[in-house]
């Protein structure tokens, strides 16, 4: 039996990265493109298409392909379509899938990034296996995949999995862009990092920190992270701080579906233990006693990189 | 094609009742047992096979019965068994769904009696034939059953669906028996809406209220509905602040799984739209848009004293 080969493909708010990838994970090419230098979409999937071909020639052909998957800001995994969103240029409605069948002449499945990550990891990563389990992507914002029984949760409109959106302090903490109060967003992202530390810093003027030295641009969570490693009281207070909500959140989590581990990724975890350690702590915390000590708190392994493209492939594996 | 029935049995801290159901959810008959006057599960096994083999008789015998459902504390559908039940008479873990089958010759399936209700909804209730919706039941604790893909959640080790206990109230208001603080069955229970009477009570002194007429053992639920039908201030007052936590609880829910219904059952629904109107309230205003105005929220049409038998009756139609 002939190897076979899926495309995936990433389109983010800046850059569509693509690539030709092995039932191992393994991405034998890539490259990218800008996702919005195109006013239609038709073509900027001509432009896929003309990067694509030589890629899919090069591993034998469209025969020994099972299939795109695409993973995409708003995408809708039942309709095949991106909706209304914000950060791409084509408005309205876009049926992706099938503009992408018709030009490719394979199947193309598409669903939102944060799902994506998910797949990737069940297919190819830390839960690989695994039908049980939770991805949550800690970047500019905080986004989310869920596996159910070796499923992703779509929900009866194929919306389901916005766990950064639930409120976790309410009354709290508002996030610009939806107008919520207290969203796990508003404190357990990039932004939201920012802001604790501005919080801290306003709240305890007297308390010396080298977090000062720095410009509200600066205070990125790398900035925290190196100064809290320096011993800085502040800066790991802003950690402790932060896994505190996304430990409540993932026991909220866990008390719903049950999974055997959940996936931590993306940026803010490049704080390691400074992270993980309060945030399993208070997630144990409130934890019923049935759920204890059984849920596995891991980081992604895949590569970040590589995680977008690998994630959008897998979801046309059978 | 012979008409086919389904044994229904909950089995209830005090008492188990148990009937024989037919695909349309009429309980064709139906009787009750004490859940707790049999030291050995072996002997309530058998005083339940002599009080069902008449019934069972009554519709032409076994070989009707697709099987028998049942409902129990604790009890997992995975294993089929009930484990550690604090209040059932039998310690450890029981294997009550071997037992049964050997006992009565036809397959046995068991959950939990809030997975049971979210069941008996999809197969007799206001979700009949709805693949993607949850059910709250609002009684002395909060119990919860969520359905997927027109499958119950059951998680990776059948505990899913914890929904009463996850935190709203991060460091809010002591939940005894879990030692959790902020959960939703801290607030939208019997004994919630007890303690949030108290809490008001006292809170504002010098506010007049009918309330302060009754004992601590007389503030139930149905007394509060009942002051606030006379206007009451603070009656009032107590269920729009049950139907915020509830709502709030609900929007988180909704943004994990996208369902297009949610029910409500149990004694806190006797008090309709004081209940209704304001969890409504702050559950569409905790959502992101996406999902705003697309939910039903709705009280289960099931009688509550058949609801049990019929849900748990629910197991085993395919």
């Amino acid at each position: 039996m002939k190897e076979k080969f899926a495309v995936g493909i990433d389109v983010g708010g800046t850059t569509t990265k693509f690539g030709i990838v092995n039932k191992s994970g393994e991405i034998l090419e890539q490259a990218r493109i800008p996702s919005n230098e195109h006013e239609y979409v038709g073509d900027f999937i001509d432009h896929l298409h003309s990067m694509l071909s030589p890629m899919i020639d090069n591993v034998g052909g469209i025969k020994n392909m099972v299939g795109i998957g695409m993973g995409a800001p708003n995408a809708n995994f039942y309709s095949g379509t991106i909706e209304h969103a914000p950060n791409l240029r084509w408005k309205g409605i876009i049926p992706v899938a099938r503009l992408m069948k018709e030009k490719f002449g394979i199947v193309t499945s598409i669903t939102n990034d944060s799902n994506a990550a998910a797949m990737g990891e069940m297919m190819y990563g830390a839960c690989k296996g695994n039908k049980h389990f939770i991805t949550i992507t800690l970047g500019t914002g905080v986004g989310s995949g869920i596996i159910i029984d070796g499923k992703i949760v779509l929900g009866h409109d194929g919306f389901a999995g916005e766990l950064g959106h639930t409120i976790i302090r309410p009354g709290g903490r508002l996030h610009k862009t939806t107008g919520l109060r207290g969203s796990l967003e508003a404190y357990a992202s990039a932004t939201g990092v920012r802001d604790t530390a501005i919080e801290l810093l306003t709240k305890y003027p007297e308390q010396p920190s080298l977090l000062r030295d720095y410009s509200i641009n600066e205070l990125t969570s790398e900035t925290v992270y190196n100064c809290a490693m320096q011993g800085d009281t502040v800066a790991n207070e802003i950690f402790e701080f932060t896994g505190q909500i996304l430990g409540e959140s993932l026991a909220n989590f866990i008390m719903f579906s049950s999974p055997s581990a959940i996936v931590l990724f993306g940026g803010l975890t490049k704080a390691g233990n400074l992270l993980l350690n309060p945030t399993r702590r208070h997630m144990e915390a409130n934890l019923l006693p049935i759920f204890k000590d059984k849920v596995k708190l891991i980081f992604s392994q895949l590569k970040e990189s590589d995680a977008a493209i690998l994630g959008a492939s897998a979801l046309v594996w059978e």
